[in-house]
């Protein structure tokens, strides 16, 4: 029998009443992705869409008759009726259940009332058995928690497709050098390897942080005010009074039956889960922001030493090779932290369910999730498809005409001439090159004969070892040791949900 | 002929090709808005969802056409054949859209694809003048103005009936007194008149800026960079090469086509009107919010001084009368700031246009309509059927014994024993009235006629005059006077949407 | 007489006493803005200060009773010593003041105890008007108001230098050629000062919001809990009993000391003017945020059209010329959002004070002045040393060898050629351009000479034409004209506050 | 000596200059926590002040010239001298170097000029090595690393304390029944001992996911752009050529130094460190925010189930108990997500340092620090000061006459009469409760006996049996069952740092 606290207010507004803010002609918006190429057709997707949202749904209630018959609180018979009926999901119509929603807040409520009545139409007395002792967020957390383990095991997969990429991308270019940029302005050298090392290193961490997020998800169950008081009182008036720890047990039952950890207490408001979503999720689309920013920054027409593997061409704009995966991972790292905010935010909720607080998460997950998951997926296709140009790494190395490695001469010639001759020098040459367009080695070559007592003192500095500190690809101190140590780092092995509580 | 710079891209992935990580069944997932109670359902969900935006979006192609037509730019013909079959928006599905929108970034390239051989099969040269000298953006972003501008008229009606009624409120209790509540405490008396009054200027605010926005969204126009030149091009081999002006001329005639206002400028990286439109919903979520605010905490079973209309019964809880209405815009409250700073986030746009800041603006805004739409309908609805009890109120008001009016017992006796006895003999009633159990009437006269010194000075202070300085009816200073003032105040003209530019 | 509801509190925990969790010796940190390069040292920076706050307080103390005083609530001189002891701010300590406000959760109540003592010392009866009436909200919200404005005048002041001297780049660049690009790539032509303009229009659109709102900011007198009624009852135990529409006039009269606007309610829960500052400061750091964006892609060393008007020199790395002042705007441009974000959340206030969505709004709304006070500033300083590179523009106009304006390309040889050859035709002398690393007119050329009918029909594309259309400079569109449009507008004039209320 | 990038800006404007935007006079605005009394005077605002900032930011220095030396990179003498000389940081003034990072952008560069100066003043040669191959980011993330650390012990300190309250407290009232509330309503009994523990659940989530996150904050170093290519270079000239690896042992020598962990790669575009410290900031700002809410709502006036244990008196308002800790920690927990929503934006950083994106994280990192740190220490104060009162419980809990343990009658009743006539009794009853004004308990007697078949069926339903149904406190379920589980949580082992890379 529902005992559902909301049920009460099934007497209230509903769609097809009279009430006048409630056309009855209005549910036809339905929302397919048109606007969001990130995650459109994505597994992600389909795995939050509404239809999974009520397979879900029907689920979490299934389970928890099951659990309750491996209590001895409710007949196995109806526990398979029960099961048989809710794995009819597509009897239900999300628009119509959508619409019914309002009258109560949630959609356990109408949901509760349909499954109630298809399985009374099997077995009478099964259907006593749905949704008995519960609440409704009892059931929305719990299908809450299945979507996102579901949705979260096509991100990870993504993720590590996308880090096993990175991988073999980091290694192919160890050593291949291009410049740092610090501020917009080119600095002193790096290695392409090191930049695909540091993005691989935040997958693995965004990865991990899911990974362990995805394992504790937890199941929930308490009832109307987070103590089971009611399944108690069902476990007295059918002669089989539990003990104290009836609860306990049924938590522990309910969450082996769904797959989901079993929490400690309640948590209706109590967020921690959904706050470890927030903050794993923000954290992986900010890693994946990062790629897209530096792919974004690289691929700029004057820069060219990355291309997305796509790119087509047009009649109009030939030369354009939009980069449009990055394009939108960046647009999904804009989102996420803001969604992530709000359910931080909802930890603060009051008393035993919030007015407010709790119905606040339901859409921020779902589409932080979705933009995560289409943001892995982007991920995935970009890095796999990525166009390195090793050679226009190495035009713009030059593009500075050697002053890329100032840092480095003015070591080599302070350790020559002392530290403010080698300044003086550099300084002379550097504007020597600027203001005649010549390199900086003919510069300094110059600037030294022109000036005898340095000059002596940097005689070491030949020509040949001259150019040799000239040559950036020489200039990348730790950047292959980084590279090999990084990518010795390998996933942290998947902690598992425990099926049992402590 | 399209000529936009994104379609070059369409060489690139797309659903159905071999592309590894576009699964091609994946299109399954429709949101209905089950997770969305709040909006669920509702006008403005209607006006926001896949379909309303593709309608736009045709609309949108169609009037640029005509634009062109009316300047010369196009034949007759051609704008009415565009025309018509834009308008069978139907034809189009917004699921396979979605997906194809992927390759190029944004959903206007394969509808421009669609809508050109649509055309072509009906005439070949009018073909020719679909989107053309466009850019996606500035499909996709008129149409996004005409979505809110459909949008905030629903918006805008739920505001204006709630303002009605809150009027209507207002005036009925302008003297019902109840009590003033600051950080959780009683305080001292106030009116219901006061708080309605209150609540109705703060959606007064919103409707006026809402009402501004709404009539200065603008068209888009620009082309490829923002310079219109395609329209140039266009029109000199077409050998009607066009003065100076003429995108300018262009713009204005857009504009006028599509009943929206003309921008000084294009603005694909000039992104007032979307903050305007983020700032106004903002204010409007919270104006909404701080009304559900006060009704929940005024409705919590302790206080009971509000209720909303519905409520239904529970068998399991029939005393429950849940306040649905006001958790769910409470709800709303918490997400539209958020998303407010995504769009707020996006005014920081790189070049002509963004990789990724102009993308992050879709969802956030359309979410913010809806929930802001969803919110004002729950608002006239719960401000309409608001069960309010100032018996209970009355029976707050006296539940700390008098003290609630201790600010005029404490004025009352300073002018007659002088400030300091003043207080100590308020101190001393208070005490022994939480002590005894007493009401502060007899607790004050009891330490009056104790302390000989100060009960004479007291004296004027006979019973009559206690008991109307301890009436809190008699203690709301200016509430009647401010509602008064603040019901005079009606909702601003509505500017009217600019036909033609400055 | 203090009435403030909030020195009941004044028992509770201060430091200095026992209380555990208060150190008595931790008073020490003060900041001067060393992680705040971006407002440290600015006009706003001082204005927002403790030490403004300190003024501020006590400037509306001291209006608050020469307000009274103007209405026959206070002796004249009581006003005139209230203001006197009011000016010498410099008296109190905000670190004592910050400790001591821990015990309320306010300022404003220690320093009434502080400045009712130092009022005491010279006039016993005046103390007895300090803060007479009052609540601590009325005080702190008047202050903010006071601090606003004071700020806002300083940033509208550099938001009009920027416009100013935008307006001079604009036209001297309005018809300077560069690249425009939309998703990091090349796309067609515009010019710098179509881009400079479109600056301007955002400066402009900043400017007209902030100066709307500041000219509104409100006074905020309500008493306890709005309704003004302890000014009634000492009115009346003055013997001088004040119509029902006394504290609207009091309130009239203490918007013209403060010289701030008189609102229609108080609003100690009806935020919309904080609300509506959240909204300018937010867009403003946004307008200023887009510019600095600008800057930076275009400072990019690859790029280098732009540069920063200061950028020394480092021995180490003499290439560098750091777009430091683009960075502080950007940085500052990624807060403000955010803060917004939590002031717009604060509009769903309970009751008639609420505990902590008030006391939210102070630091975020202070840090948002900052950072767009400081945007303000670097944005004047930056657009006013900016380094315009024509030459760099031109040289990267070329870089694509043509194909920028392919999209002209097409439109002209379609004229001739019919589309479907004129698009044949450009792919094929772009890859051909690509693969042999000529120039686009040498390709297009061959090509044509290559395919005898294509040649044919494009007779009329003669050496000279061709070169024609391939000058970038040629295919500026309405750029200039939407420039000179753009420069025609003025700042809006700003609207006066008004001195009394409707 | 300093090799640092940004020193090159230091041609730049700064203060005392003839830049006319910065006024030389305008350092004068220092704070000191006025509009914080949530944290202002805590030992977290003393650990993030600005002079605790400088402390750290010269700890870095020396530590990094230590490091240096232990792998023969220096003169183990030069280590010394920096070490004596970055210990006197007050010689040091933050106002003046917070207008001197103006220039450069950051607050590293004019303060390594300065102790560069001040060592050489005592031994020339190792002024060489201040600051030698380090960027400003090194510095700056390593000191924001050690400011973090301490900070947090603090506020570790505090949960520590906070949660040990709690087990006392949920362990005291494990069996004081209350009302459990949800959507603001009665629903059915819980204790306060279950409200208790949860509380300390959240409280130890916060711990342990801030312990662990304190555990790893890394130390920085990677020079001008990640490679720690200077120190190689420097190696190589002081004729001690450090192996490839040379980079990787300094980073961990210098972990060593300052007690931080070793990163497995610089991470100055890699920023988990502080996307990890936003996600257990904005966790532990909402588990105190949730015990926050339910305090503001059970301390209520009509509710008063909670008071403060401070809550002095107020002659004027007497009555009032302000619960401001509750209050200032609520609106801690509105500011802090959207601060860690600026920081997790931060991680879409381009390049090998960003330009905005580093820069936006200083300040809301301090401020959520502060906040949290504040809410901690209120937290911490407030559990200790607790007044709990379960008589008000017990009449709370007594308010609906019954109804709040329908749930249960219903389950009992359906035992005896089947499901549908259990509900029409209870209806029944409920009805004539309501409108007689009856206890439930009468009411369901009069029903029964006025049915003659349920009341058969009912006969087990004796007047002792139903008064036993009927009591609240016999209707907690699991609640003792779950406290005792809950309590026998301890918090995780802290993890330590690792002092050695892997």
């Amino acid at each position: 029998m529902p005992s559902d606290e909301a049920s009460e207010a099934a007497g209230g507004p509903c769609p097809g009443t009279d009430d006048p803010d409630v056309p009855p002609t209005s549910f036809g918006a339905a929302d397919h992705g048109l606007l969001a190429p990130s995650w459109a057709g994505s597994a992600v997707a389909e795995a939050t869409g509404d239809a999974a949202y009520l397979r879900a749904l029907l689920d979490a209630e299934a389970a928890l008759t099951r659990a309750q018959a491996a209590l001895g609180l409710a007949p196995a018979t109806a526990a398979a009726t029960v099961t048989a009926v809710a794995a009819e999901h597509h009897r239900h119509d999300p628009r119509a259940l959508a619409g019914r929603a309002r009258a109560a807040g949630n959609p356990v409520v109408p949901l509760v009332a349909d499954l109630t009545a298809a399985v009374a139409a099997r077995d009478a007395e099964a259907a006593d058995h749905v949704h008995r002792g519960a609440t409704s967020q009892d059931i929305l957390d719990t299908a809450t928690m299945l979507v996102c383990a579901r949705a979260l095991d096509t991100v990870l997969a993504d993720l590590d497709r996308t880090a096993d990429t990175l991988h073999r991308t980091a290694a192919a270019h160890r050593d291949t050098p291009m410049v740092g940029r610090t501020l917009t302005q080119h600095a002193v050298p790096t290695t392409f390897g090191l930049k695909a090392a540091g993005w691989r290193s935040l997958v693995l961490d965004a990865r991990d942080r899911l990974a362990a997020v995805r394992a504790a998800l937890p199941v929930q169950l308490g009832g109307a005010a987070g103590t089971l008081a009611a399944f108690h009182a069902y476990a007295e008036t059918d002669g089989a009074p539990g003990a104290d720890d009836l609860g306990v047990r049924l938590l522990a039952r309910y969450a082996a039956e769904t797959g989901l950890a079993a929490p400690a207490l309640p948590w209706h408001t109590l967020r921690t889960p959904v706050a470890d979503l927030a903050g794993a999720l923000a954290l992986t689309a900010g890693a994946l922001g990062k790629l897209a920013a530096d792919v974004l920054v690289l691929s700029r027409t004057e820069t060219g030493e990355l291309a997305e593997g796509s790119g087509g061409g047009s009649s109009a704009m030939p030369h354009k090779a939009n980069p449009v995966r990055a394009t939108l991972i960046a647009g999904a790292a804009r989102q996420v932290p803001a969604l992530a905010a709000v359910l931080y935010g909802s930890l603060a909720a009051e008393d035993e369910r919030p007015a407010g607080a709790w119905h606040a998460e339901w859409q921020p997950l779902r589409e932080a999730l979705r933009l995560v998951g289409g943001a892995a997926r982007d991920a995935a296709g970009l890095t796999a498809g990525l166009r390195v140009r090793p050679s226009r790494m190495r035009e713009n190395l030059a593009a500075t005409g050697g002053l890329v490695v100032s840092e480095r001469l003015v070591a080599a010639l302070a350790a020559l001439t002392g530290r403010a001759a080698a300044r003086r020098t550099l300084d002379a040459a550097a504007r020597r090159a600027a203001d005649d367009g010549i390199p900086l080695y003919d510069a300094l070559r110059t600037v030294l004969a022109a000036d005898p007592a340095t000059g002596a003192g940097a005689a070491a500095l030949t020509g040949p070892r001259l150019r040799e500190l000239l040559d950036p690809a020489g200039y990348s101190g730790s950047a292959g040791a980084l590279v090999d140590r990084a990518l010795r780092r390998v996933a942290e092995p998947s902690p598992h949900a425990p099926q049992e509580p402590v």
